[in-house]
């Protein structure tokens, strides 16, 4: 049991959206290992059919199992919504998305009942945020509309910009109109443009952001399995890309919030 | 020769963009039959590393020669950029990319030799159309800018919009203060925007569509390596795309201006 508590967390992302789960990770449970993967070849996912996400989704998991992890977390919205229901019957290793813990801190937060969720349009095409939000409460009413250019925005680094202001109210009009007091981010790009998103949907409304939900389930899990570490224990941080690692580790340390010792190269 | 004379045309690009070539191919050479192949699972290509973007392109091009065609066209801009110069040593068979085509007709049509390109981040990045214009005329004088939203704004289909007009006013004003009389669209989704790209350079800039000049590039090597078929032969078109086939094959009539029968999933 003491050998499978020292194994580090993976955490997979189709890019590096993820990171600002991996850096939840390290403020709550220090005492852990990360190894990170990024499939940043292929990515984006959220404009993908599900059979190629999970397909990549597979092969990610496969790369993250054979660095010897104790449990995976899916930080990617697409992959949780459309691949996860999927692998959590194939795989064996405890595996944690950003959907479910997502949806209960929405639940939560709502005091009226009407919860608003954004993400790719590959997320919201699964109606996985709607279908987990009903089964918590069947009288929740959820209207969910799909952003696809929030993600170009954020990678442009448009975060306080009058583009971003004209294309939120283009998305976000109709879910206001519709009195929504909670909104579900659902994609790791989004929290980033926090500041446009809540001017747009007015202070009223709460933004959930998965990825911090993520990490807290996280906690969860290792704390009911035995797997936790104690803080003083690893800390240690491994990061592998598919593609080019320069140009990943440059952004990816504005997403981590820390400096990026070292990136890695794979293919599969 | 006759053999060779009447295999088919293999058109490669990352996404739907390249349909725009086949079509070209279409009005001008109604005898040849051309097998399209779209790398819809791993698009787009123009924000990944070179290495990637080559191994990609090769990965499709072997497909294509496994149809048994005579003639490629790299449609794609960033993979003309980035994995045409290498591949160009590797094949026996002729490819023709849209680089050095649409160069030829920017050079031709410029008065006052100042041109300007846009691209995906990776083609501008390449500096390939630079290279390419100082080779046809060393006192060119090129500007070039990147503008990766271009892509969401014309797949979300905001072709005359708001949004569009203010995102190409950011991306093109240094462009059009520079003077450029001649501007290159160096990506084949670019042309679904013309309308705001000429409303933002002014109705003086000549704007040169890469695909067009690709088709008539195509037709002179044929001719002259005597493979072109009579127009009363062929004309079969056969689509084959990496991720879902029901999703491109709508967005694909859309850029190949008529119907497409049947699209065929592949995977390598």
């Amino acid at each position: 049991m003491t050998e499978r508590k020292r194994k580090a967390i993976g955490v997979f992302d189709s890019g590096v959206g993820g990171l600002t789960v991996a850096g939840e990770l390290m403020n709550r449970l220090a005492g852990e290992d990360i190894v990170y993967l990024a499939d940043s070849a292929r990515v984006p996912y959220g404009t993908k059919s599900p059979d190629t996400v999970l397909r990549f989704t597979r092969e990610s998991l496969d790369f993250l199992k054979g660095r010897n992890v104790k449990l995976i977390v899916i930080a990617c919205n697409t992959a949780s919504s459309v691949a996860l229901p999927k692998l959590v019957c194939e795989e064996e290793i405890p595996l944690v998305g950003v959907l479910l813990p997502g949806a209960r801190a929405a639940a939560k937060a709502s005091r009226n009942g009407k919860i608003a969720v954004i993400g790719t349009p590959a997320t919201i095409r699964s109606r996985a945020y709607e279908t987990a939000l009903h089964e918590i409460d069947q009288y929740l009413d959820v209207r969910s509309h799909p952003c696809p250019l929030f993600v170009s925005l954020a990678e442009e680094g448009w975060l306080d910009d009058d583009v971003t202001r004209m294309v939120a109210h283009r998305y976000l009009d109709p879910l206001a109109a519709f009195g929504a007091d909670t909104m579900v981010l659902g994609c790791t790009h989004y929290p980033l443009l926090k500041g446009v998103i809540s001017e747009t949907m007015g202070s009223g409304v709460t933004l959930v952001d998965s990825a911090k939900e993520a990490a807290a389930e996280v906690e969860g899990v290792l704390e009911r399995e035995g797997l936790a570490r104690s803080r003083s224990e690893g800390g240690k941080f491994e990061c592998f890309v598919t593609d080019n690692p320069y140009l990943f580790r440059e952004v990816g340390e504005r997403f981590l919030g820390r400096p990026i010792n070292k990136v890695e190269h794979v293919s599969f």
